[in-house]
């Protein structure tokens, strides 16, 4: 299919060339800018809906402000499609979640006008107030813009930062997009008072908005005489919250008008001290008609055909460990009303839509509030419940100190069913799963499981229900199980017990996690060398199965742990198991084979954890390096 | 000196015994209490001003409620005294916070009144929501209340609970107890919004409380109906914030009236469904002189002199690390005005209040937010700022997310000064900094260091300045340095470079951090069994000194890592080293001391680390251990 046309766009080479464009014009820009979008991601996948939303905002953002010395913020990072195509990074726009293309967030290393990276939420106000501030000190006179979403404005990262702003007198931009929409429909109060902001006849009328404008004196006068006037126009408006929080409120005003936005941001632009919030209504998926038909407004897709908005359905083998996982908790909640679902404002990704459909009243999205989330499971923990509290790894890192201080420290019998661990593929290493072993398996009282397939995640969700005495976490990575027949119901398994998959000789390979399709690949090259394998499924990181492993070591003359996790989890506690044997003392082989320690850019996983070293080939040498056979030899069998 | 008069308490051996007494009589209970709780503090330390700040609303809560079946949960917890002396603790409230004794926080271990330990602040309404949705689930009828401070409301943890229960049904009483201080006066747009709330001529009377609570109607008729209602009366009352936020507002009203507390508390207990905040107005250190007058309102006491409230000053041998760091930060500060103090409500807990003094532009208390305080910090760096962002290891937890996305990924020059590394003492389990080598050392990009004594510290902090390629963390205890001679300036180290301390023969003690002083003693002790120890100080967990522990390798038959920190930590990346090296294969003997798999609870530091086998006497023992050496043998010298 032919890209579509774009001359005006075709014209635009920096933001710069958007400053002489005139309100016609720039409305037919972004028209191609929009056109642009959907192409490249039919191409490639990605987020859709997020930046079809916000293309207008880009457009009159990067006309009105002085880009990059202004310092342009996306939350989340994910609708920044249409910044990148205006920023000079067009002719990649097609690489976008490929590897060694495009990251599908922002990226400081990626361009100037990226000034702060992202991928997680709610960080944009924290990372603009230390801007704002800095830009004071230094005497400077540049302006600084957080685009945040109302969804991301349930996170408690972000009230942190609007308390801290409103009360500083900092210059800072705080625009709210309203879709009404995060990834799943939103949750809270936060999100009822802005559904009730909007919910008037119309939106703020230009006039209006202006006029609300005309208020933005200094705000030191401001704050001194005007406070019964605001009183008053937030009762009108509705903004009493936001103008509690010490922000200057102007809005509701249409996203997508440009006609509003231009003029209204350049008022806000020439406004003078302290934070403003300026409210704008968007659509998720706007001006795409299968996105904005599409219940979930298409935030993420795969490749897709344009005319028609059919993605490509990727063949399935097997199901994803996420679908076994949901359906599992289904079956386990038929058996236990005692068994509650939590998700933060992941529903689908965690699987927890197929318990909520089940167990409507058994079922909690908290919205974007991991820390709350997992503290809320604490509670009903103490109250008897079996909250399985779904978060993914790299979100989990959000609720750290929830976990060690009101879970584990307490003992308290909450179920973390962790997703995502591992590499991610095209969301990168923002959303890798690398910490969460070495986070959670330094914590007393905590229970660490990994699956080696889909059936033994089965059977951890089985032993996650029947687990009643203490805090237990099981994690399991994107992307499709290895297509082992599923048992009809689970079997619990044995606190801190693992398994021999395979019995070998001179080779053990102690997998935590789903490796282990690759470690008994492995098996089957290094018996070509001689060298048969044994493979253990460590199936616990803690505790640990020492008497599994004291077996291994002593039958073997080497042994390798294998896990998708970084240094400090579990390859650390195995080692740690054979010091506290004096193993060592008398000569032992043992290699742990982790995640690189780097953040690792987006590309499809196997050929990430090729480049690790972590797959068949990755193991197979590792063995022989420690064994040290020769690399020759290696060389011409491994490749056949 | 005697103890203070309580015939009225005497009495009371549980909640159930308020349940007859008369308001003057209630009012007598409170002025017992609160002369006990003086008492009691005045031998044995702690926290002083939260306590007794809300005597009268621990008394009316007990009388008016029905604990434990009722559930109150205190958050922080720090402020439960009063409620241990009133629910059968009084007994042993004498042995608060000393080992063996009552915690200085609410515990569930310690009793059924106590139905969720804290010590982290801002965690009770997630906690009790859970509760609230877990009786709702079971059929049940009792209440949850949860004691909030002003301060605790500026953490995002709290807000995020506060959107989530704002949006729900299910009955909870939150109280907020507004005192206008937290440990540090407040800040932030919360704190500045409450202040007006109690602002006007007088708090609400009795006769306007009870009339606001008449309009607490069911909920679903409520929000039908009496939406523009409740604007008005929000309007009127200033309580539109937490209306908005889905709460109905009660407030503000005199937390030591018992005569107005009572038939508030009667009335919100009868309420119908939703979420309630009563907003009481107390004041910390009330009904103390002392306290009251006093800057911090007594937060956290020594021993005292109940009649003058003087305190007993603990003899000091050398500055504490806090202190090192502190006046050395103001000293780097002078020459170079790139470096800010950033703190999460602990300006002096960090000593960051001396900075504050010296640089006032160039200190920022974000209040209890560390989430924020991180990517603040990150933001700032990215302008080419100097940020020092100091948090008590326990509480970096709370911004682990932002250490890991927002810093270590984006490779930002972020100074985190760690302070409360290892045991705490009286403070216990909850805040003790066992975890963060493990959870930093895991993490690409990031550098954590450990000063072996305060001159190092020293050293360590102009490290800091000078390191400007990436995020660089530097780990060190509560209490005294051991009275080393500190150098007028710190000298920047080279990073990833150890030190021989002192030189031996067969065994070597690596140490991280100041148990330095104990392995130097464990190497004299060594030296009695003809066994000569080398020491070194790693200095840096990451990146590692490698040679060093080549050469520690190449020339002793024995390493003992010793760190105050979890497994997963410092010992793990020296056992990964010596893995990656090989040097296991043909054997070698290495032990690696870390604090122990559980949490530990309150005693005093050097008691806490002889029982972990972390002082030197724990580490000869390892050593002998380690080389065969006979335990008889071992008893005879170690004693002397």
């Amino acid at each position: 299919m032919p890209r579509p046309a774009t001359p005006l766009l075709d014209k635009v080479s920096s933001p710069d060339d958007l400053k002489v464009l005139s309100v016609a014009e720039l409305e037919q820009l972004a028209a191609e800018v929009r056109a642009e979008m959907i192409d490249a991601v039919s191409a490639t996948g990605g987020h859709l809906g997020a930046g079809l939303g916000v293309v207008e905002l880009t457009v009159a953002l990067h006309a009105v402000f002085d880009t990059p010395r202004d310092r342009l913020i996306w939350d989340v990072g994910h609708q920044a499609y249409p910044h990148k195509i205006l920023t000079g990074r067009r002719a990649d726009i097609r690489t976008l979640r490929q590897g060694g293309g495009l990251s599908g967030f922002t990226r400081r290393a990626e361009s100037a006008y990226d000034p702060f990276g992202a991928g997680h939420s709610s960080t944009s106000v924290s990372a603009g107030l230390g801007m704002a501030v800095a830009r004071d000190l230094k005497g400077g006179d540049n302006q600084v813009i957080a685009v945040i979403g109302d969804g991301a404005m349930s996170a408690g990262m972000a009230y942190e930062a609007m308390n801290n702003a409103g009360a500083m007198d900092s210059r800072l931009v705080v625009i709210l997009n309203d879709n009404d929409m995060s990834i799943a429909p939103p949750t809270g109060a936060m999100s009822a008072y802005l559904a009730r902001l909007v919910s008037g006849p119309t939106y703020l009328t230009l006039r209006e908005a202006m006029k609300q404008l005309a208020f933005n004196l200094p705000r030191g006068l401001r704050q001194k005489a005007q406070r019964a006037e605001e009183y008053a126009r937030g009762f009108l408006t509705g903004g009493t919250l936001f103008e509690e929080l010490g922000f200057y409120y102007v809005g509701p005003i249409d996203g997508h008008n440009l006609a509003h936005l231009l003029p209204v941001l350049r008022n806000v632009r020439n406004a003078k001290d302290g934070p403003v919030l300026l409210h704008v209504v968007t659509k998720k998926g706007k001006g795409y008609p299968p996105a904005e038909a599409a219940a979930d407004k298409y935030h993420g897709v795969n490749r897709f055909d344009v005319v028609t908005g059919a993605q490509v359905k990727p063949k399935a083998n097997a199901p994803t460990y996420t679908q076994v996982f949901g359906e599992t908790l289904v079956d386990e909640g038929r058996r236990d009303d005692r068994i509650v679902g939590i998700t933060a404002a992941m529903p689908a990704g965690t699987g927890l839509d197929l318990f909520a459909k089940a167990f409507p009243d058994r079922m909690f999205d908290v919205g974007i509030a991991e820390q709350h989330a997992v503290t809320f499971a604490a509670g009903m923990a103490t109250e008897g419940m079996k909250p399985f509290c779904a978060i993914y790894s790299t979100f989990l890192q959000r609720a750290y100190d929830q976990v060690v201080h009101d879970v584990a420290l307490q003992n308290l019998p909450v179920r973390l069913p962790i997703d995502r661990a591992g590499f991610v593929g095209a969301d990168g290493a923002t959303h890798a799963g690398a910490f969460d072993t070495a986070f959670l398996a330094c914590l007393p009282n905590m229970v660490v499981m990994a699956p080696g397939d889909e059936a033994e995640l089965r059977n951890m969700v089985a032993t996650a229900v029947a687990y009643d005495d203490g805090p237990i976490a099981f994690r399991y990575p994107r992307g499709e199980g290895v297509g082992v027949d599923l048992p009809a119901r689970g079997q619990p398994l044995e606190i801190g017990r693992g398994r021999i998959v395979a019995e070998g000789g001179k080779v053990a390979i102690l997998s935590f996690g789903t490796r282990l399709a690759e470690a008994l690949k492995a098996a089957e090259e290094l018996a070509a060398f001689g060298l048969p394998a044994t493979v253990a499924d460590a199936r616990f990181a803690k505790p640990l199965d020492r008497d599994l492993i004291r077996q291994l070591a002593a039958h073997h003359e080497l042994l390798i742990a294998v896990e998708e996790g970084s240094t400090g989890g579990f390859g650390s506690q195995v080692a740690q198991a054979l010091i506290d044997d004096g193993r060592f003392d008398r000569g032992f082989r043992f290699r742990a084979l982790t995640l690189p320690d780097a953040f690792v850019d987006h590309d499809k996983p196997e050929r990430m954890y090729a480049a690790a070293g972590l797959d068949a080939h990755g193991i197979v040498q590792a063995a022989l390096a420690a064994l040290g056979r020769n690399r020759i030899e290696l060389a011409g069998v491994v490749g056949k």
